[in-house]
């Protein structure tokens, strides 16, 4: 794939490893940041992560080839609305949130006809870290990432997003917005809100106690409280149910604990070991 | 530091570990090992953990300078008794294990007069995996070594422990036993059963929807139910009072997130993320 023109809306650490990656890897010509703080943008401009910057989405986005919205999901679809709007009609507008239920809700009826068609996408890659500064060029080497169309979707737009994050070196799945958030409650947003639930019922000074084992099961709860918030908003109806299958699970827990019942902890313990070893290390 | 003979009863990861050390550091002229599967024990001879073994503890114990228990944490207790009552007066006995109270429980009033001196430690290492064939010379290296003597403890004993594990690399600090359990329910027990429920509550076809965050939280869901039903066991009112201050935890989070309350849901986030950002990366 070779774009011409690469817009990309929000150049953080996800929006500064897209362009790192379609600058390392040629897959555009030029990459057009847009942004709100000048400053960001320029830092994104000195890591080599885009070219150049404007902060005003239309003009970002009215001689794209692709656009690819990487703002807080939150912002997403009235980014997408806004660049789609504006951009040439036969360009494409995706974006790399972790929600896509919310963005199709909340775009629904509202693209004018002549927009630029719209195909969601989710990148299952990313870091505890924020900004452009922490963005590599690799970040999607080897990594899913899910493409949401639905039956309203131009067809020939979803084949590009998934050939834009092939190109970039990602594994392209493609499934339903809403079967994606479903999903992605259970894999992506629980675990985040157990890391932080985990931390937070830590006194800080038992925090030298601490090996590996908490290490790794809390570090995603040093992201961005903001960010995070947003997600777990917008995904609120399949977070509260994973979140209650999770109660259900540790309420069991105690219950076998509590009962001294040795064999049914071993079985509990078992039961989450075959679902982890089956991930693989 | 220098030993003669140190035996080390147990010789999976964390007893084969010791070996290695021991071994590679000069700290002991000879290791014997002591366990209940000769094959185990002559793999253990192959990657170099221990110089010979038994399956005898009395004879395992007879000669040593130094015995360090790292069984099962149901197990050491017993293994203490036996090791200490075997041992020359002169020598000490220590163990590895997770737990340290239920083992001052488990001693209290029955050590023989003659028996070798106990002190208990914990080092704040370990792996998911098991066995000495993923022992590691290097596994103490800069890690807490927890050593909890009590009020009736030879405190010369307990010099010689905390030497001990300075020789193998480690950082020596000193708690009361019981301290020392409700600590580690926090930062230790409670964590690994979080990673285990949240792999147990994830449906095995949503796996490939997984990235790194799912991956680091629930790692420890790898290791093995029996150690670790028997960790849960012998810190049972610890680990309990733990699942319930995680369980409220939860609970807010789910409370603030139906409530569609953002604010109160960054502020939930944020407390976590300052105590994970005290740990540091």
């Amino acid at each position: 794939m070779r774009l011409d023109t690469l817009t990309i809306v929000g150049v953080g650490l996800i929006g500064g490893s897209v362009g790192l990656a379609a600058k390392a890897r040629g897959v555009a010509r030029r990459v057009v940041g847009v942004g709100r703080d000048e400053r960001t943008l320029a830092r994104a401009v000195a890591v080599g992560a885009i070219d150049s910057f404007t902060t005003n989405l239309g003009d970002g986005a009215s001689a794209a080839d692709l656009v690819v919205v990487c703002t807080p999901v939150d912002r997403v679809a009235g980014d997408v609305l806004t660049a789609a709007t504006a951009a040439p009609s036969r360009s494409v507008v995706t974006d790399a949130g972790s929600t896509k239920g919310n963005i199709v809700r909340a775009l629904n009826g509202m693209m004018p006809p002549k927009a630029a068609p719209f195909v969601g996408s989710h990148p299952l890659a990313g870091s505890e870290k924020k900004g452009a500064a922490h963005a590599r060029a690799d970040l999607f080497a080897d990594r899913i990432v899910v493409v949401t169309p639905t039956a309203d979707t131009d067809q020939e737009a979803a084949s590009v997003v998934d050939l834009f994050w092939q190109s970039l070196g990602a594994r392209v799945i493609r499934m339903d917005p809403f079967e994606h958030d479903e999903a992605l409650a259970a894999t992506s947003h629980l675990p985040h809100a157990a890391a932080s639930g985990l931390a937070a019922a830590t006194p800080v000074g038992w925090l030298g106690l601490t090996a590996g084992g908490f290490r790794d099961t809390t570090r995603i709860a040093g992201a961005d409280p903001d960010l995070w918030a947003a997600i777990f908003e917008a995904n609120r109806d399949a977070v509260l149910a994973a979140t209650d299958r999770f109660a259900d699970r540790m309420a069991e827990f105690r219950r076998v604990l509590a009962a001294g019942d040795r064999a049914g902890l071993v079985r509990w313990l078992a039961e989450g070991k075959k679902v982890r070893d089956a991930l693989g290390s």
